[in-house]
């Protein structure tokens, strides 16, 4: 299903990462029972974390927990399950989610707020705490360095491909490694982390500078996807710096390192958005909506967003249909203040479609029907009246997201 | 497919309203030849009309050009075509409407800008304008008090059902009767009129009356619906009132008469309004979104436009399922500022499936299940925070939906 996406290979070990996973029995009940379900990263002492959340009113019991123990301790671990969100679930669900960090804590001996907890999958079921405190131990037991890629199959839900990449830059002429794993396929939405995504890098980094890096690179990335429109309650990007490799620290001060940092970063976290969308349910086609012309970069992502989440468009994309009428119609209700359809330029790939609000004379059915034949079509919308830029990337609609949808729970 | 709606019967005739439909070969190509694709309404001289046009800023050539008309002279006639919307065609589609136009105008001895065009279906095609001109005499010919059920089939687009219905109040005494016709399936979405709405009286009322009570109607009907979000370039709600019956005129001051006629025009609207969801593309439940509660009724649509947007809500009421997460996620990501998840309530009918943003304790599924099993589900929202309410009318997401709009077209 995924679009040009396959499982990732090869994923880089970083020095002061540990990570494991198990199958702990939460699954059961969604068809995929006896796989593993419940993973656990840690990072040495000393490490900066950093981390954005979601931002839906109505936070998840583990990112309300999490975010609390961030604001009282260094973290060490982070337990992450999938199958089950805790969501809606009053204080039972933090009650829950307590007692499984608690657990985490007895078996590697820490205070309960070094453990971070993150859940994904269904909404408003509690979760099996017995079955996760058996299988925490063993979990515990079982980290080593080279667990990113099972831990990337673990976090999965709807996910049908797992999500992971690594980046190696030199800093002062020493290797600086990132690695990152992402879940994410369905609920995905623009404006937060809109997903689950466990970033780590072997540079030492002060905790400012690793958090506005993490916030520039997630607004590059993870806010420029949408599936469907969206936002799930349980969205957490988290970046660690361990400072366990070579390279000197990292700080805004140490201006060369720092931005070849943050680029990889970027890099790393755009590779991991766009997996989420071909990865996206029910995806066949991987869409980049690129506007330009505009007056600022937030009107250009405000169209951008309403061409990615139009319906028509999408189903349009789904089916190859050139049908620009649609892209046209979605740009026009986009709420933009005095925008002029007379200077509207609308591409499919190189070929104009659209100039100046209209049908390009120029432009044959062949033509757009040959731009969108591929897996991968770029939607261009130029709108003649700025100089400012924006893109979003999203997938196309298919029988089969309402057919997942329709079926996940049943 | 439509959702307790079948074909209107007993369409009452408006005293000074005639109307004709004829097949122009409009539709040529769609997979609909010969059938009906052309419409006329006739009204009286003397008439009133009030008009409220889509907010999509690229609006369709007709609509530039019907509103043109308008602020020229007093109608006469609406021409309507089914199967192309003559939108993104630029200079070239206005001079098209035209001449439409201008052929009504000769056949019926009558200024150019008496007629008003409308058109809807496949976007950046140019008008058969030809073929158009060859049937309007026919079409003007045959024009007759008792065509509203012919011209209702003539509207169709991707509508499986025609659409329009009648009511009768006494003002003073004498009857005033109103009858009305409308089209849409796909491309609803709020905040215009988001389909084509003709509606007739023989009341005589004043323009002014008659603008601000069909905005009024307009407000709490067809701006409360949604299909798929997506907006047309081609909305337009008329209302003519033709002064050809009995009743004394109406305006603001005879207070009881103009309410009753207000009530009456806005409970006719609604049901066209429900009668384009309940023929929603693919749909196979309607669906009620209330949401009380809230500071204002403007928060209150908010949240509702935000649960009967989403796609999961959306594919789980399709699927039967009460899914009442997906529902507490959307109103979360509804932008309300400081809206508590302690203060949530939701019901699904009679069922009340969350209290204080958890899942309500003495809820079983079964309840759920039963709730939703109908071709109706209500879904209630209580936001605790204060007396205001507002609702939404919406149809599930359905895998004939994304069939219908990828094959469209091809």
């Amino acid at each position: 299903m995924a679009v040009g996406l396959s499982a990732p290979v090869g994923l880089l070990p970083v020095a002061g990462v540990r990570l494991g996973a198990t199958a702990a029995g939460i699954r059961t009940g969604t068809g995929k029972g006896g796989e593993a379900d419940l993973a656990l990263l840690e990072i040495a002492p000393g490490s900066t974390v950093a981390a954005v959340f979601t931002r839906n009113a109505f936070c998840a019991a583990p990112v309300i927990l999490a975010r609390r123990h961030l604001a009282r301790c260094a973290p060490r671990y982070f337990l992450v399950n999938a199958g089950n969100a805790n969501a809606g679930t009053g204080e039972a669900g933090l009650a829950d989610a307590r007692a499984c960090c608690e657990a985490v804590a007895t078996a590697a001996n820490c205070p309960v707020e070094a453990v971070l907890p993150f859940s994904t999958g269904v909404i408003g079921e509690r979760l099996p705490v017995d079955e996760m405190r058996a299988a925490i131990p063993g979990l515990v037991a079982g980290l080593a360095p080279d667990g990113w890629a099972q831990a990337a199959r673990a976090i999965m839900t709807t996910d049908t491909v797992p999500k992971g990449c690594s980046r190696r830059i030199t800093v002062d002429g020493r290797d600086v490694t990132l690695t990152g794993i992402a879940k994410g396929s369905g609920m995905i939405c623009p404006d937060m982390a809109t997903m689950l995504a466990f970033i780590a890098t072997d540079a030492a980094a002060a905790p400012d500078f690793l958090q506005q890096c993490l916030h520039r690179a997630v607004a590059r990335s993870f806010n420029c996807i949408t599936v469907d429109g969206d936002t799930s309650t349980n969205d957490a990007c988290v970046l660690a710096a361990t400072g366990a490799g070579e390279a000197p620290p990292l700080d805004q001060a140490s201006s060369s390192g720092a931005a070849a940092f943050e680029a990889a970063l970027t890099d790393l976290c755009v590779a991991l958005a766009q997996a989420i969308v071909r990865d996206g349910e029910g995806a066949t086609r991987f869409i980049t909506v690129e506007v330009c012309g505009g007056r600022d970069e937030a009107e250009c992502r405000q169209v951008a967003y309403t061409v990615a989440h139009s319906p028509l468009v999408k189903t349009a994309c789904f089916a190859g249909d050139p049908n620009w009428g649609r892209i046209l119609a979605a740009v026009g209700r986009a709420g933009l203040e005095g925008l002029e359809v007379g200077g509207i330029d609308i591409f499919l790939d190189g070929v104009c479609i659209v100039r100046g609000g209209a049908r390009a004379p120029e432009y044959t059915e062949a033509q757009g029907v040959a731009a969108m034949a591929g897996e991968e079509i770029r939607i261009r919308i130029d709108l003649g009246r700025g100089q400012a830029q924006g893109q979003v990337w999203t997938c196309d609609l298919s029988c089969d997201y309402v057919r997942i949808n329709a079926e996940y729970r049943t």
